[in-house]
């Protein structure tokens, strides 16, 4: 039995792993691949201090690094902070950055993430796999992270044609150890998809929950909002600035997918106008259809 | 000690109790009042005998019941079905009813409620009392009963002024009994308020869940699909014909309220398209403010 054997089946996954803005995305990266054996040392790597010192003591991160120590020591770097800074963050770790490094991200966004890390990048853009888990909370925060948040979730990837295959395959094996299912797709199907799915309902949400917090009576209005108020409302909750910079890098597929969703709108306001109760429930029947048959195969 | 003091003490507050309805809403205020030991027997009344039968097997009811045996024998009839079968149940109940039996309901929508009852019950309109348990949940049907569907929940009366003070009393403190804090205001007030906080959020949900389920790629988006759709859409999985009843009942607000939402929702798309971050995130910002506040002290 070889030496190097040894240190192979016992070498874990990612050495060294640097997470850029260890909050529930990142460290909940770094506590699942952690579960698996799979990671030796993290790295933290983010502009708020006391969040960082806060992810140390939870045990998502070993240390704190500067995005210089980052590049110079990290065989992995995952950049879980808004992805509006994705360009700057690039940028000051391509002069470090080792060779045979993977970066990769968790932006909601990827055609917006792939123009500003060629920008970044350059000739280095091979090392950058683009990435998006479907999965996440209303809470924020390294106190939210959880070694499972990946089990069951999918995760995409929109790799780019400078990346070398060796690269794709240990990244979704690495994704696959978090428990999470990969799938992969051009950058710009993922944002029309993920602007239906996930940013219209957010700007709907956060939308309605201004309005019923702007309305003279919105103390009544409060008072009686029950279950169905909470479930509809809950994603309004988050971050402003992360959605900020989702409704900004991905505006036009927003923005279009928002007049598709109007246009039903008008028809079910229509139906509901005219005093077509026949209508009317043939369209909350398709919904509510719709919906069930959806959950019962999500798993969510 | 006079014998009649001690069968007050060991009598139930509902010494017979008919529900119009044993499903999620009817069967949790039957479980509430016999976990409290507050309730003799409980008679069911519906159409669906499957549904009856399952009521019966889970416990919720001792036996099942025509509408005129529920009017001869009940203490309290609590009626739980879509609110656009009011009129005509109560037009059945009317000819049987007992002259001191309380007469209620769960409907989500008042004002169309109390015209109904009025329409039916002529002079005896006083033994009605318009209620609304602000509870549910997209779960229908018996097996969804719980008896703590109401703990701490809000219940609001919209009492008539035919009402006696008597029979106001008792059927608060009967919901108080069940966990809930009962709330009393005008027909009008509730149904505008609950337009906004519980119709118009199922409405936008519907559209919203019939809109994606109906697109092309349809499979594609289900399949992202995260947990900010589950929640967002959680409300639009509810029963087709309950909820074609509350709107159609409650057309004027629900129109007017979301008349109110578009408005909203095009000040925010104007701040989107004219690429104006500032303002994208103050609005963010204040509904991830509102919603956390309201979180925070709604209990829910």
């Amino acid at each position: 039995m070889s030496a190097s054997t040894v240190v192979k089946v016992q070498q874990p996954l990612v050495p060294v792993l640097a997470v850029v803005g260890p909050g529930l995305i990142g460290g909940s990266f770094a506590a699942a691949l952690r579960s698996q054996g799979e990671v030796g040392r993290v790295l933290g790597v983010g502009r708020n201090t006391a969040s960082l010192a806060r992810a140390q003591a939870c045990g998502l991160i070993d240390g704190v690094a500067t995005l210089q120590q980052a590049a110079e020591q990290a065989d992995l770097i995952f950049l879980a902070m808004p992805v509006g800074a994705t360009q700057a963050i690039l940028a000051q770790l391509l002069p470090h950055l080792k060779p045979d490094t993977i970066v990769t991200d968790a932006g909601s966004t990827k055609e917006n993430v792939v123009q500003a890390a060629r920008l970044a990048l350059g000739d280095r853009i091979g090392q950058f796999i683009p990435g998006h888990p479907i999965a996440g909370s209303e809470a924020t925060g390294p106190e939210a992270a959880q070694a499972t948040l990946y089990q069951g979730r999918t995760v995409v990837l929109t790799p780019l044609a400078e990346n070398s295959v060796a690269d794709r395959t240990r990244l979704t094996h690495i994704w696959e150890r978090c428990g999470a299912k990969v799938l992969t797709m051009d950058a710009q199907t993922h944002d029309t998809v993920l602007a239906s799915v996930s940013h219209v309902p957010h700007f709907l949400s956060s939308v309605y929950m201004w309005q019923v917090a702007t309305a003279q009576d919105s103390d009544l209005r409060m008072t009686l909002a029950g279950s169905g108020f909470r479930d509809f409302t809950r994603i309004a909750a988050g971050s402003a600035e992360v959605w900020r910079d989702i409704f900004s890098t991905n505006r036009a597929a927003v923005l279009s997918e928002l007049q598709h969703v109007k246009a039903a709108l008008a028809q079910a306001e229509q139906a509901l106008a005219s005093g077509d109760d026949n209508e009317l429930q043939d369209f909350l029947e398709r919904a509510a259809l719709a919906r069930r048959f959806w959950g019962s195969r999500s798993g969510l």
